[in-house]
C-alpha cells in the first residue's frame, strides 16, 4: 500500500491492539514486554483529521449519530463549570440510582466503563489470583490482569459463538481459590451474542457464593431478546454482582469518557480507592440529559437495530452468514479469507472496520452506522467478496 | 443559620472535607472509617445552579476569569469527536512532551493532576509504607495512601510557613526503608510559598537516590520568584523524581479534568497500570490550545498576581498580615479569630472562600479571583474584622 494513500495503515499505531487481539494465545512474559495498557483498546489515530474525518467508522462499536439535541445543549451549557471543583453535576449519581432503584452507595462512576473494568481488576486481582473469562470477549480485564502480574483463564466460545456457561461453572469451582473474579460481557464484544436471563441465573447459583461476577452491560441498551435481561437485580440482592455500564454506545459520548458500575456498597467503597473520582463536567451534564431523553435514546436503538438486521439480511443474502447479534454490530463470516487483508481492503476504500479477534480469524467484525454508513460497507464489501450461495441459517 | 437561607451550608456535603482537613491529626483507624475519596478535596455542592452561580467564589483555587476563546474554540470544535475512540488528540502527549523537552514516554497523561498525585501513592505505597511530607499541604497524597492502607509521615511547616528541608532530609534518612515517596507541593497549598531551586537539589542530593520524589507544580505559572525552578530538569538527568502539572489552575479548566505527570520513562510504566487513560476529548483539544496561547496566559497571570499582590497591600494596611504567597491564593492571619466561623460569616455574604487548614487555624486562605470578586471580599472582610494597626512585615 502506497504511504501517501489517504488510508495509510501506517497513520495508525497498531502494537498494542495487535497484542490484545492476540491476547489469549500469547503468554504472559510476552505480553509484560508490552507498555501496559487499560482503558479502551482501540487503536490511536495519529494522522490529521481530515484523513480521519473522511472514514466510513464502522470499527469500534460508536453510536455514529452523535448525541442528541438535549445532550448537546446540556453540555454546552455546562461549559460555565468548566473552570470549577464541586459544582452542581446534575446530581448524577441520584440520577443513575434512581434509574436503577438501588441507592447512592452502589454507584460509582467512572470515566467510561472501561474505567470501571479497570478498576474490578486492579481491587479484586493480584499476582497468583486470575480473572476468568471467555474468548473472544472484551479484552481489556485480561489485559489489566497482565498490567498487576495477575493471569487469566479465557474458556472458547461454543461452537455456535455463545458464551460456555457449564464450562465457566465448572472451571470457576475447580479453580475457585485462585480466581479473583469472573467476568462476563453481555451482550458479548464481539459477537452480539447475549447470555440468557437464565444463564446468568445459572451461574451465579452454581459458583461460591463470594464470588464477585463482574457483567459487562455495555450493549445492553441495543436488546430485544427477551430471553435476555440485566444483572442489575442480583445486586440488590447482595450479590458480589457488579454491573459495568456505559454513556459511550446508545449514548454516543464514547470520547466524554462517562460510564458507572452498580455494585453491593461494601465493593463499591473497595473499588473506588483506585477509581480516578475524575469525571467531565459536561459528561456528567450530558449523561443525566441522555438518561431523560428516554425518546432519543429510543429512536436510536431502533434506528441501529433495523439497519442492523437489513445488513444482516442482504449480507446473506448475498452467501455470507452472520452470527446473530444483539448488539450494535456484527460478525459476518469471511468464508476462507482471513480477516486481517480484509481489515486493509476496506481501510484502502475509506471504510475503517473492527480489529481480528483471534480465532475467530475468519469473521469480521462490523459495527452498524447510518444507512449511507451501511451502503458503502455493502458496496465496498460486494467489491471485494464475490457472491455465493445465499445462507438461511446464521452460523459461520 | 436559617436552612432557608440561599447560602445554606447544610447544602454542602462537609464530612470527607472536615476530615481532610484534620488529616495530620486524626489516626488512621479513624479515616480509614470514612469513605474513601480520591481525586480532588474539594466539597461537592448539592444546592441549585442558581445558588451556586450566585457565590463569589474563593474557596478552591480556581481561575475565575475561566478558559479563553482560543481553549473555548479548541473544545466547542472537538464536540465532533464526542462519539468516537481513538481520534485524533492534537497529538496532546507530543505537544506536552515537546513543551518540556522531553520523550513521549516521560508523560503519563491524566484526568486532572489529581489522578496523577492519587496513581503515584497507589503505585508506591502499600501497607506498611508511608509517604513523606508537610502539614499543611494539599493533602490528597495523604488522603490517598489511607485509602491504601498505608500511612503518612507529615513535617510541620517552619515558624514562617516554609516546608522544612532539613527536617524532610533527616526523617526521609531515618526512615527510608519504609517510606514510599516524598510529597512537596511547590508553591505549596495552602500557604503559596515557595521551595526554592536550591532547596528542592538540597533535598535530592541528600536522600537516597532511589527515592521517589512527587513534586506537585499545579501552581509553578504563577510564580515570579527567580529563587524557584522546576523540578522537571531532575528528570532529565534520570532521577525518580516525578512533577505534576495541571491545567486546572492557570488554564481554567479544572472541571475539564486533564492534567499529567513528567516522570522517567520507567516509571511512567509502572504508574500508568494504575492511570485511567480515560482523558475527556474536549479536554485534550482544550489543553492543547492552551499551550499554544502563550499570550493568553501571560495576560491572566499578570492580572491574578496583579490582584494577588493588590489586595494583600489592602490587607496588610488594614493590619491583617498575609504569608507571602507566589500563587494564585494567599493566607491571611485572622488574629486571635478562629476561620470555621469566619467561613460561615462570609458564606452568609454570598462569598465562598477556602475551608480550615489546621493547624493553621487563624488564618483563612483565599483564591484571587477578578477585580470585582476582590472589592466583594474585601468590603465583606471590613464587615467582619474591625481596622487593626497596619503590619508592614507579612508574618503571622
Amino acid at each position: 500500500m502506497d504511504a501517501r494513500s489517504p488510508f495509510s495503515r501506517r497513520k495508525f499505531v497498531g502494537g498494542v491492539a495487535a497484542a490484545i487481539g492476540a491476547l489469549s494465545i500469547r503468554p504472559e512474559a510476552e505480553l509484560a514486554a508490552q507498555a501496559p495498557v487499560s482503558g479502551g483498546v482501540t487503536q490511536q489515530f495519529t494522522g490529521g483529521e481530515a484523513e480521519y474525518d473522511a472514514f466510513v467508522k464502522l470499527a469500534s462499536n460508536e453510536n455514529n449519530y452523535g448525541p442528541p439535541p438535549s445532550v448537546m445543549k446540556a453540555m454546552t451549557d455546562a461549559f460555565k463549570y468548566s473552570n470549577r471543583y464541586g459544582y452542581p453535576d446534575g446530581n448524577i449519581i441520584q440520577v443513575i440510582a434512581d434509574h436503577h432503584g438501588v441507592k447512592r452507595e452502589n454507584v460509582l462512576l467512572t470515566a467510561g466503563s472501561g474505567e470501571g473494568l479497570d478498576v474490578v481488576a486492579t481491587t479484586y486481582l493480584r499476582p497468583g489470583l486470575k480473572v476468568l473469562g471467555v474468548s473472544p470477549s472484551y479484552a481489556s480485564v485480561f489485559q489489566q490482569a497482565s498490567n498487576v502480574k495477575a493471569d487469566s483463564i479465557q474458556i472458547p466460545l461454543t461452537k455456535d459463538y455463545r458464551q460456555n456457561i457449564s464450562a465457566m461453572i465448572e472451571q470457576t469451582n475447580r479453580h475457585a481459590r485462585e480466581i479473583g473474579f469472573v467476568y462476563m460481557c453481555n451482550p458479548n464484544n464481539p459477537t452480539g451474542a447475549v447470555v440468557t436471563a437464565k444463564e446468568v441465573k445459572d451461574l451465579l447459583d452454581n459458583i461460591p457464593k463470594d464470588m464477585p461476577v463482574l457483567v459487562d452491560e455495555a450493549y445492553h441498551h441495543f436488546v430485544n431478546d427477551p430471553a435476555y435481561g440485566t444483572a442489575i437485580p442480583y445486586v440488590l440482592e447482595g450479590r458480589p454482582v457488579i454491573v459495568a455500564r456505559t454513556f459511550s454506545k446508545i449514548a454516543a459520548l464514547a470520547a466524554m469518557r462517562i460510564g458507572y458500575s452498580i455494585a453491593p456498597a461494601e465493593m463499591v467503597r473497595e473499588m473506588n480507592v483506585y477509581a480516578s473520582n475524575s469525571v467531565n463536567v459536561l459528561a456528567k451534564w450530558g449523561a443525566v440529559a441522555s438518561l431523560k431523553d428516554k425518546a432519543a435514546e429510543a429512536d436510536v436503538k431502533a434506528k441501529i437495530v433495523d439497519m442492523r438486521d437489513k445488513t444482516t439480511k442482504v449480507l446473506e443474502s448475498y452467501g455470507y452468514p452472520v452470527i446473530p447479534s444483539q448488539a450494535n454490530f456484527f460478525m459476518v463470516s469471511l468464508g476462507d479469507r482471513q480477516v486481517q487483508g480484509v481489515i486493509e481492503e476496506f481501510r484502502k476504500m475509506g471504510i475503517l472496520v473492527g480489529r481480528p479477534f483471534p480465532p475467530l480469524l475468519n469473521h469480521l467484525r462490523v459495527s452498524v452506522g447510518t444507512p449511507e454508513d451501511m451502503e458503502k460497507f455493502m458496496t465496498a464489501f460486494k467489491k471485494i467478496f464475490p457472491a455465493k450461495t445465499a445462507v438461511t441459517a446464521a452460523r459461520g
